[in-house]
């Protein structure tokens, strides 16, 4: 029998070398195999105790095959639902330079700015478009959609509110704003137990106390109405304003902020993103001044580096989920990054005439159909609208989107006596026409748009945005192509480092992973397409979660939530719809270890629930009496406990099935955070040593690429008993009392788009792969621990000395004795060439290092070689021969004009600062900018483009 | 009526913004239009009197669906043709880090090597598999394909067989050759006079005086024998020995060195290069020692820099035809760099032991096939083979081949009663039991080989190969990953810089051009299938060749020549065949000015014509006295004149229509060379204003990447009475009398796989985009002229003092006052970020500056400040400031290494050095190398990867 594939792709995925290296790293922690280090590491109280059973593993080639065949089965079509999904061009150039090009897609979140400027700029750029669209002077780097945008927006209304009458009044939801909108914002008010109404708001406000009211502009029926009188209105009754909204539509008419909102949202997905089945697109928000410390999610802010040079990072972060935990009032930890990117550089690609231009475009084929059906008696719902034009033709709904359907174009089905059709950036003369033949109108053109059907005054904007001149200098192929591969070259990125982040950590986003994802058939499906359309994408889907449950040895997954985070909501929430059905509303208690995510703590309370801490003890775990206590404590209201396996210490604790066992003794359910699932896929499975629930990262364990901070997706994974609350799709769920199904994503797939990438890394690897792909991780990290342990002490270790997938390692004492901080050698890797590892969490001073299975030998040695030279460094500090001021450490990261200045008065040289150990010269990497005052930038907050003069010397 | 796109793709294309900044160009050569400039400096004798009719120009979107539709109908099928051709798995890191990627795609040619280091290394990774698998020290970078590498090795040995017996004697072609290569060797052989024997040498070598001979290992029937003792009789005889053979089979079978070939040829493709419908591919060819001077075309050598480190470069550059002209020997002038990179990457990638394992499964199913077959009674011709099996099916042929195509599998009719089934890295067990069904034989599984198909121990190799260790370090995705983007970050590449290299000069290469020639249905169609798998090719093709005749206004036009030095060649060959076919076997002589190309007089001379140089005058034209003269004394054997218009001194002589005249009235032709096509599209047609025949470079006029030195298309255009002369098909042509339509190329459509990116340039920019293209080069390169000339005076000029679409600026006069050389400002232009302008050609001491029209005003304006700031810094050695030799022009270019070197001893400071006028700091590139010593180079050649302890300190 000749193998069909002479190398397997598990051995592309895996750094370490089969042979030599793996014998090299075992001989290093003094072990024979990598099974036995297995068979050491993880419990045999939680053992796996047979293989994966995923199929024989597919070569590259195959794999692609088989995604081509699943292409197959979905059908593009000319898609005018609309609904909040609008076809876009994306740029070839953005397409290829940055949604297909590793230096952007690998890059990590910009916790480390002086090696992200690159991707900030480009986020910058994000938050100065919507700022300047919505007429908000404040936006954030992204959201994940717009129905959790929306939910957002209330959830700051509510708390921002401080208007006594109003701030426990009800949050009223416009009528005409989108179904999953309004479903998504139900079920998450329905979980805090908090009021909503759904209201007509053309009519009036409601009676009694308003908390905060949620318009869409346009309307979901496409109607354009300026609500300035409205707007004023509720806000004279103490109400907040939030404005649902659509960029591309704000390039022609006037902007929320010019008619008095407090926050505009939406998504910016028809900027160049691909349709996608429903996602990843990036949403947004913006608010006005005052509200930017309740903003969620991350903002992108301007301060200086220590030689005066303006420089971007991540501003306010104090705001974050990850650092307020229990106090926390948003989950967001993802963003949609990437996808703001692109959606940022489609607004340099057009620059304001472009846009203006497409948006003209797009009204005007809407109002040469408008005018069609109305002159053959078809009555349009509106005169005033930007791209959507509704329809009413009694009794005859489902005839016209199927007419329309046979002729290549999906239209929205509304009710039975209601059709939508949105226009968009690729529609032209000819698809009105096919619309209109699907009404029974026959054209021979698309008739002369009617006066009637244009904009008002009042509605039509006048304002100038995009001013910067950002806007206006890549106009050429050739100027994006070099700003793009600019910004790249200012960011390390996977493609030139290693990112050993604990808990975050990077593997390889493998090219035959990522290709199907920009592929038409994939890339160009409308969520709401008819299912005999989406074949391909349903069977991708399907599979993908049964292999996921397979994995992870739950009974049923949903990949709906679209972030980490999200998937903790919805686990949680189908905890508590659990609790419910049998009664037990009280059960709100969520216990949680201190060392969790912060994001736990968030998302519990995002559920309704409330946190009771748990304490850990010395070695990480959880600390027994103090577990027993919290238990007796809350016998009657313990919802759950969420704990993180392993543990964010990164040891197995070997007592979790007793943990477990007294939760559900206590009449709660247990969540496992699947954050490191990554150390167990094939080893052991939180669906059978304990686990009720857990979510997954897809990025960390299966390959979705970090895009310097998103797209995430999350899926969660039930056992049966909790699999009816699952989430439900958003564009059919109503809350009434007996659906527990709350929707947590706007679309009934999530971030679909990228599944491709983990279903292609599961098939790729097959079971075998997939379980020597966590014992490699796990023979890296015990090889880093090992190796560094005598420069810097490994924090926590179980079994034998052994970590898991990641070691901690500890500068407290260091820091006490020289001054020098985890801070000083997180900056001082960069002038090696590396990504810092994660830095104070979860143990302030220490940094935590996850190497993955990806890296190879000789990439995790110039890793630890670079950490024995910062030593070394450090014991310059600690014997007097530097002082910690004056030390390369505290300096760094080197800028090549700090080292090539003729003023050089340093007390170490040139050499030393730019080219320490064995950095290449030829192939340095130099920091674009020095270390980075993050408080600076706070008081003194700026949140958009800097005029160019900031950067005159 | 809505327009159906805001922004036509011609304004990305274009750099100069419509409006201010085409409006401060035209102010600064004192015009009001671009209209204007085009009437001033195009002569009004060859003016076009209409515009360009080539339909309406397609939106992005639109050109993406057209060629997504004419992929639709190509029919990928299992390929089992072989004969040259042979499918592979392109590794997916490859296609997106190498082959889409900017970076590496639009680099130039390396003849700057300090700003080429990446793209060298990776070509002597290349030259070193080439090397190390044939047995044969020296490998070159590249050639363009195995048919015409055969004739080039043929050319090789007539020149360098000194043995006074041998050398004139005839060429044996082995009959196990491929037809294609027969066809082709003959054709030339046939241009030039010498005679070729087909002979199966098998049975002996034939009587008389032998200059060398051609062998296939393995033959196109499969046969794989060791033919030591046959090449040794020819030796003995004082014939010289070719070897072509497959790098892929020398993994298991004995080198062509240690059988004692002189030369070993053949195709790369099969390592990673995709079918591509026959082109381009990498040929390659290796030579022992001794030989390297006869090389044709580029190799690439190791020296040193000024601060002594190892450094690449093009070696031997003396042998090349651009600066041999009428001596070449050799007329290869583009190769098929990107090509070569990814086989060499392929051979990274996989290694000896990968790729010996990808050979032993194609072997081991090419047994598979061949038990089955001979078990079940069906004859095949040979026991040793390496992938393709004979087989005997006396008039079955067709039955056979049609029965495995409607299962979906691509066979080779040899004749009606032979059939050749190729395997390859695609094969698996389940093809075995299709093919043999074919033949009628019905199989459960593919059969244990039979011993009796091994390799015999004296064919099997036994000797090392790929023993380097850059053959064994990037195993893991990871790897390669980090290498790729190490490479190309070392390399200044179009998406960094202009590239304003006069007469090569790079436009944008759009990735909405490129992005389909990846698509399966495109580069996965063998050469030789069925023409009803391949019609969307053949009208892509056809509407190709359409639109370059409607452009260049000839008749005819064959896209075949895969270069256009090739395109020359069959230009040539097809005024040979016209004058023969009129019975002017006499007309012989070819008149070429004294500025022309080398490349013109190394193609006539492949020809096998004889070149008379004409002068040219002060001014650059052709100096009229003189070519008068020449006409005269070669009235009676006249075949043509070669001229390039504009000319290589960039302008448009006014007379040309005379020039034209009278050489047609002295019964030649005219032969134009496309080389400055850019500068007449829309305005000029060659193919009207006297013209009878031209080539094209598509890569330059129409989009092709240049690919660091390849792929090249070099489209050949005739009046009508050429067209018979056009290039045939080689697997079908044979050297009979009647057919003068020598083929150029061993696949019908030559480079096909890239004609997608030309084909969707026109189709993007219309008619009227193309002749703004033209007339916003001319505004570009007259700006820069204009502008400079103060500093650089400009050689030449034409009417009103306007240049065409390139400028020479003359540096002679400063040098002979300061020392300061062209080379130094080139070198010197590293240092601001810039690729250097053409360097000492046409005119030597001067550099020429072709800016195109894809360049904005911006970066226009940055070269024009770096070129002023470069003067001033000339001046500071004109008044003595500086010595030339301490002075920063010639210490450029400075790497990092230098300049934060704490030794800097230099006389101006390390900021003039390293940031030299606006230079940003941040975004800074520095040579990864200083200046290199070429000359040290030649004299110590080595050519393949040199060892590690070559780069410690």
């Amino acid at each position: 029998m000749i193998p069909s594939t002479p190398t397997a792709f598990a051995d592309r995925h895996i750094g370490a070398r089969r042979g030599e290296h793996v014998k090299h790293m075992l001989n290093a922690i003094d072990l024979d195999s990598v099974e036995a280090l297995a068979a050491i590491a993880v419990p045999d109280t939680i053992k796996q105790d047979r293989p994966l059973e995923l199929g024989p593993a597919l070569s590259e080639s195959d794999a692609l095959a088989a995604l081509r065949a699943l292409a197959a089965k979905n059908t593009p079509r000319v898609q005018m639902i609309g609904q909040g999904y609008y076809d876009t061009v994306t740029p070839p150039v953005i397409r290829r330079n940055v949604v297909e090009n590793p230096a952007w897609y690998t890059a990590y979140t910009p916790y480390q700015p002086e090696i992200s400027q690159g991707r900030l700029e480009a986020l910058l750029n994000f938050q100065t478009a919507v700022a300047d669209l919505t007429g908000l002077p404040i936006a954030n780097a992204s959201l994940l959609d717009e129905a959790t945008a929306v939910a957002e927006a209330v959830l700051l209304m509510r708390r921002a509110n401080r208007d006594k009458a109003a701030k426990d009044g009800v949050t009223v939801l416009d009528a005409d704003l989108f179904p999953q909108t309004i479903a998504v914002v139900t079920g998450r008010a329905k979980a805090l137990g908090f009021e909503t109404v759904v209201a007509d708001l053309s009519a009036g406000l409601p009676e009694g106390p308003i908390n905060g009211i949620v318009l869409q502009q346009p309307g979901a029926s496409g109607r354009v109405e300026v609500a300035a009188e409205l707007i004023a209105a509720a806000k004279a009754r103490g109400a907040m304003v939030t404005v649902a909204t659509d960029l591309l539509a704000l390039t022609l008419i006037t902007s929320p902020g010019e008619q008095g909102a407090d926050i505009a949202v939406g998504s910016a997905q028809r900027f160049g993103v691909p349709l996608f089945y429903g996602g990843p697109h990036a949403a947004f928000i913006a608010v006005h001044r005052g509200l930017e410390r309740q903003l969620p999610g991350r903002l992108v802010g301007v301060s200086k580096d220590d030689a005066g040079a303006p420089a971007y990072r991540l501003a306010l972060q104090t705001r974050e989920q990850h650092i307020r935990r229990e106090k926390a009032t948003s989950n967001i930890c993802t963003a949609q990054a990437l996808l703001a990117i692109v959606a940022g550089m489609y607004a340099v690609h057009h620059g304001p005439e472009g846009l203006r231009a497409i948006a003209d475009r797009v009204h005007g084929h809407a109002r040469e159909l408008a005018t069609a059906l109305d002159a053959a008696g078809v009555p349009v719902a509106h005169r005033s609208f930007f791209d959507t034009v509704t329809a009413s033709v009694p009794g005859r709904a489902d005839d016209v989107v199927a007419a329309a359907e046979r002729d290549g174009v999906n239209l929205r089905r509304i009710d039975a006596d209601t059709v939508g059709i949105s226009c968009d950036e690729l529609t032209i003369a000819h698809h009105v026409v096919v619309v209109a033949r699907a009404f029974g109108v026959e054209l021979d053109a698309a008739p002369e748009p009617a006066a009637s059907f244009a904009l008002t005054p009042e509605t039509r904007r006048s304002s100038d945005y995009l001013t910067h001149p950002v806007f206006h200098s890549y106009r050429s192929e050739t100027q994006l192509m070099r700003y793009l591969r600019r910004l790249a070259d200012r960011d390390l990125a996977l493609d030139r480092t290693m990112i050993p982040l604990g808990s975050c950590t990077m593997k390889l986003n493998a090219t035959v992973e990522m290709e199907a994802i920009t592929w038409p058939e994939f890339a160009g499906i409308h969520p709401f397409a008819p299912d005999s359309q989406t074949t391909g994408w349903r069977e991708l889907i399907a599979d993908l979660e049964s292999d996921l449950a397979t994995i992870t040895g739950y009974d049923r997954v949903s990949i709906q939530p679209n972030a980490g985070s999200q998937g903790e909501l919805a686990g949680l929430l189908a905890i508590r719809g659990y609790h419910a059905s049998r009664g037990d509303d009280q059960r709100t208690v969520c216990l949680i270890p201190a060392s969790a995510h912060g994001t736990n703590a968030a998302s519990a309370v995002l559920a309704g629930m409330r946190v009771v801490v748990v304490a850990t003890a010395g070695n990480g775990e959880i600390e027994h009496d103090d577990l027993a206590a919290k238990i007796e404590a809350n016998r009657d209201t313990l919802a759950a406990i969420m704990i993180t396996y392993p543990s964010t210490h990164g040891v197995y604790d070997a007592d979790v099935r007793e943990v477990c066992e007294a939760v559900h003794a206590a009449g709660g359910q247990v969540y496992i955070d699947g954050a490191n699932m990554n150390a167990l896929v094939g080893l052991a499975q939180p669906g059978a040593f304990g686990g009720d629930v857990s979510h997954l990262n897809l990025h960390k364990t299966f390959c979705i690429p970090h895009g310097g901070g998103g797209p995430g997706v999350g899926p969660v994974a039930v056992r049966e008993h909790l699999a009816p609350f699952l989430p439900g799709d958003a564009a059919t769920w109503t809350a009434d009392t007996e659906r527990s199904d709350i929707p947590v994503s706007a679309s009934r797939y999530g971030s679909a788009g990228v599944l491709p990438i983990s279903w292609a890394y599961v098939k790729l690897m097959g079971g075998e792969g997939l379980t020597q792909a966590t014992t490699s991780a796990l023979l890296a990290a015990n090889y880093v621990a090992r190796r560094l342990d005598p420069h810097f002490p490994v924090l926590y270790t179980g079994e034998a000395g052994l970590v898991a997938h990641e070691c901690i390692l500890d500068l407290r004492e260091l820091t006490a004795r020289t001054g020098v901080t985890a801070e000083d050698v997180a900056k001082r890797l960069i002038d090696f060439g590396f990504h810092a590892p994660t830095l104070s969490f979860p143990v302030a001073g220490t940094l935590m290092v996850e190497p993955t299975e990806s890296e190879d030998l000789g990439e995790i040695d110039r890793f630890i070689d670079a950490m024995i030279a910062i030593r070394a460094e450090i014991e310059n500090v600690a014997d007097g021969t530097l002082t910690v001021d004056d030390s390369p450490l505290r300096r760094a990261p080197h800028t090549a004009a700090a080292v090539i200045s003729s003023d050089w008065d340093r007390p170490y040289s040139r050499e030393e600062a730019a080219f320490p150990g064995a950095t290449h010269t030829q192939d340095k990497y130099f920091a674009p900018v020095g270390r980075i005052d993050g408080a600076g930038g706070d008081r003194n907050l700026i949140c958009e483009c800097p005029p160019l003069s900031a950067f005159e010397n």
